[in-house]
């Protein structure tokens, strides 16, 4: 066995410490059907009170050690065991199945977890995660077996295990964990978000590390290229590197407070934030965020039992305006039905949600539910300047639906005595081909744009990215997609209005030369990766950009333009 | 009651003649559990033989009036009946579930006709009303029903009737059936296809008409508005009528030999014809087409229990090619897997068809497969000017990859000894965003183009028109589609390439002028509309057609392009 191992560099940084080996005995579930109902009743009831005990002590450390909102994770957790719907199907599954306890569980969190798992959003592939961690605490005391707790760790290590989940994360104090290498997991799963997030070195996907480690070992890490090494040869380089890594953190650091500049001085772009929630907008101002540029409304209608009222609706809209505190928060409308649904409301069932009805053409067609929505994020404009961005825009006509509706609603507020902020815009998503090559018309109408990259890849390509496949074609980099990003740009600028993105491609660090030489005025990603973005573009001249982006457009295929990229970075 | 009613002009025309009253009893199936398997199962079996000998017999009488190709639907019926594992299905539901001999054929049908009907595509839609046609006969047997029998009509009638079966209309001899007015249909159902492919003018849709009329009344009918009226007070009116259309047809006849020409002499565009199967040559050619644009080579697939043989390939080919007679015929690969599916394959299930593994997806994926028909399209190329054409391409990656496997085949074959035709053309369907917008850069490598309007329009919009909730987002004359076309075919003419284009749009008479303005090369099309396209180009000159292009170009929505075409062509 070689000592060195290579895995997916899922969190910058470089790391070497001593391992910490979380090794945990896997759950193994009788398919025995149970003879004494009340009795696996009665279990599940006391597990349910031993794991929300856990929780509350866990969400008490975790205040003490990582502050308020990484702790909010155990009260949400806690909640999940408190829904009597759940309760109440484990329940039916002993009484009129005869299931053991364990196995009622799984059966239950297998249903929720898939529901969530196959919808094409982070925020919803953390539920299934939240889902998973609380069961599995709760069969692991329904079945006498013991519960790891990482909070007590006081020493410096590297974490060895074969997953993290959620709960585990957020015990861990950055402090003495400095990083982690797991058998499984990739760059979107839940220990990766949560890595970043907490700025610790991992890498996933390693397959045997944690056969491969024994108690004692150093391992040495490179959350950017996927590099481990066990009981490292030369510990000199290693922290060589480590030392390089912390210094660019800290020069990054200093970029926090700092204007976003070209290489020559070039003032005219803005790198914002995205948010699923108001305690998202912490992170995007501690980055050095300069406006949220997406606020994700769903998880307003999907975290609850009720369609949420303009009041619910206005007092979470309101949080995030203020907190901002002058800065433009940009809040895009419901974008739910295809693959996302909701527990009270019945979509109809289609051939292909993603060619369906959702987002906007849902919202223009029940402008009842709209109009709560709209009327709050009106009335949250008068704390602070609001953007109102409306999804899967496809025609003109949908959008001058859309705007006169909201146009209406706002006389309605005035009549009846409401404030409406002055820095109101109304604006798009960019995400459906037909409004890219249309855009120099919708830009006649709309405040600003706003490409959401992942859609427009998809239907530009005619390819499901969650189709295993055609993922060959989701190409950010294909010819054809930076052409309808320059129709986008230019036909907002013909127009004089602004052009972003709020896709993935935005916090590309490849990306971010090709969309500065396009004239890209906006840039909204994770929170983590703001100050790299900075960096990045305080490295160029705009002059290079655009010969970039020209050379770029030129191109037949992916692969060319990728190179001309890696090209031009190769020496800054 | 008023005399006049309005339904869906499904086949041009003016007719007024007595009223043939097709009104069959429904068929009611019972429930009742049969407790004598094996008299079921005889009385499906004799039914088979009965209805077998009846299509045998209306194939002769079919052959006799209407001529070969007509008659060979009652062949496809048979081997319907002839299928053994559809008999077996029957006897299984009969001898395990007890099924009475109607309900296990009624059970068997639903089946396989949703299977087909769940398809985007008017071949297989067909297949599904062949099969109901065919069972519902044999369950008139069963249930000792009467058989209608339209075959022995010989006075002049316009038939009124719930619908009609492709039997039914097989059987029409169009000497004496005048029209057709049904209860149920619209212009894509089988009964207005046939009505088009026989010129009987038709409405369909009528709701109510079967109830409406009684033996004796005259009834007149206008097949393109959709207006009926029973017993029409101003007969003369409706016989000037009458005879304006018949002039206009006898008019269009003429053009049959001519060649397509604008009112200003440019001879540019090419009028050509969309088959699925060797029998539809002989329509484009009694039409005037000067080409097959679209040879779909499904068919070879579907109605098959094998990957068809290079050779079973190259016959078919080769017959139309041969038919053809020194005409180019373009003939498409593969294009299926998504919501085409065969009896011998699995495709894997995918939560958005339209956009997975299909077509040149997965063709490229298995050359295997792929191998045997472009050597069989090689070959036939030897025997006249042929087309070889990729689906679904969404980048140069891949119609490179599809073109120098070609290449290689066509290097291995000319090893073997065979002969390959020297005006053999590389080119590709453009039907995905992506193509378009690149479609400069695929110019560089592909003979030619062939837009697909229906899937282009699909993705471009991100609207599935077959979902009910979005079919008012399916807009050919969306600015952002024809910008797209203009793209096309600009990409193809720097090139020195022609763009053609094989969806629906091509025959639209309302598209047609804008496509001449854009400069669409080539027109392929259901033979029935080619003489209409001919006519209409005839009435224009270019340079108006180009003022229209541009103003539409210019134009918002999709209602603005429109309004602009019936501006031009009001007074033509």
């Amino acid at each position: 066995m070689s000592n060195k191992l290579s895995g997916i560099g899922a969190s910058n940084g470089i790391s070497i410490a001593k391992v910490y080996i979380l090794d945990e005995q896997p759950i193994v579930i009788s398919e025995t059907k149970t003879t004494d109902v009340e009795s696996e009743l009665s279990i599940i009831s006391s597990s349910i009170e031993k794991a929300k005990a856990d929780l509350l002590s866990l969400q008490g450390i975790a205040k003490e050690k990582l502050g308020e909102e990484k702790a909010a994770i155990f009260e949400a957790h806690a909640s999940i065991l408190e829904d009597p719907a759940m309760a109440e199907e484990f329940t039916s599954l002993v009484k009129e199945q005869n299931y053991n306890a364990a196995k009622a569980i799984k059966e239950v969190a297998d249903k929720y977890m898939a529901m969530f798992e196959a919808m094409d959003d982070d925020y919803f592939k953390e539920r299934a995660a939240d889902i998973k961690d609380v069961t599995e605490r709760l069969i692991r005391y329904v079945l006498n077996m013991p519960v790891a707790d990482l909070a007590t760790i006081n020493e410096e290590v590297i974490i060895v295990a074969e997953d993290l989940t959620p709960s585990q994360t957020a015990q861990l104090n950055p402090k003495f964990v400095k990083g982690f290498a797991c058998n499984i997991g990739g760059r979107t799963s839940h220990a990766a978000i949560m890595a970043r997030s907490l700025e610790i070195p991992a890498v996933l996907g390693l397959k045997t590390i944690l056969h491969d480690v024994k108690e004692g070992d150093i391992l040495a890490l490179n959350g950017e290229t996927g590099d481990v090494e066990i009981n490292p040869t030369d510990k000199n380089e290693w922290e060589k590197l480590a030392n390089e890594f912390a210094k660019e953190k800290d020069e990054l650091k200093k970029l926090k407070d700092q204007p976003t500049l070209t290489k020559d001085g070039f003032d005219g772009f803005v790198l914002e934030g995205n948010i699923g929630s108001p305690k998202d907008v912490e992170a995007v101002l501690e980055n050095g965020g300069e406006a949220v540029g997406l606020f994700r409304s769903e998880f307003l209608y999907m975290d609850n039992d009720h369609f949420p009222t303009e009041e619910e609706q206005f007092v979470s809209y309101k949080k995030v305006v203020d907190e901002m505190n002058g800065k433009l928060t940009v809040i895009r409308t419901l974008d739910i039905g295809g693959d996302k649904k909701l527990s009270y409301f019945s979509f109809p069932e289609e051939m292909n949600p993603f060619l369906g009805y959702r987002a906007i053409r849902f919202t223009l067609d029940r402008k009842d539910i709209f109009k709560d929505q709209i009327r709050a994020l009106l009335r949250a404009s008068a704390f602070g300047p609001v953007g109102i961005m409306f999804p899967m825009i496809a025609t003109v006509d949908e959008f001058l639906a859309a705007k006169q509706f909201t146009l209406d609603c706002k006389a309605d507020l005035e009549k009846e005595g409401h404030k409406i902020g002055t820095d109101l815009e109304i604006g798009m998503m960019v995400e459906i081909p037909a409004a890219a090559v249309n855009a120099e018309n919708f830009a006649k109408h709309a405040d600003f744009f706003s490409v959401g990259t992942n859609d427009l890849i998809q239907y530009t390509m005619a390819a499901d990215r969650m189709s295993e496949n055609v993922t060959y074609l989701y190409q950010p980099y294909n010819p054809s997609i930076l052409k309808l990003l320059k129709m986008t740009i230019d036909g907002a600028h013909k127009h004089g209005k602004w052009a972003g993105m709020c896709g993935e491609m935005a916090g590309e660090p490849d990306a971010i030369p090709l969309l500065m030489g396009l004239g890209l005025d906006a840039y909204s990603m994770s929170a983590t990766s703001i100050l790299k973005a900075r960096s990045i573009m305080s490295k160029l001249t705009l002059k290079e950009t655009q010969e970039l982006a020209n050379k770029a457009l030129e191109c037949e295929t992916s692969d060319q333009v990728i190179k001309l990229v890696k090209e031009l970075m190769e020496n800054k």
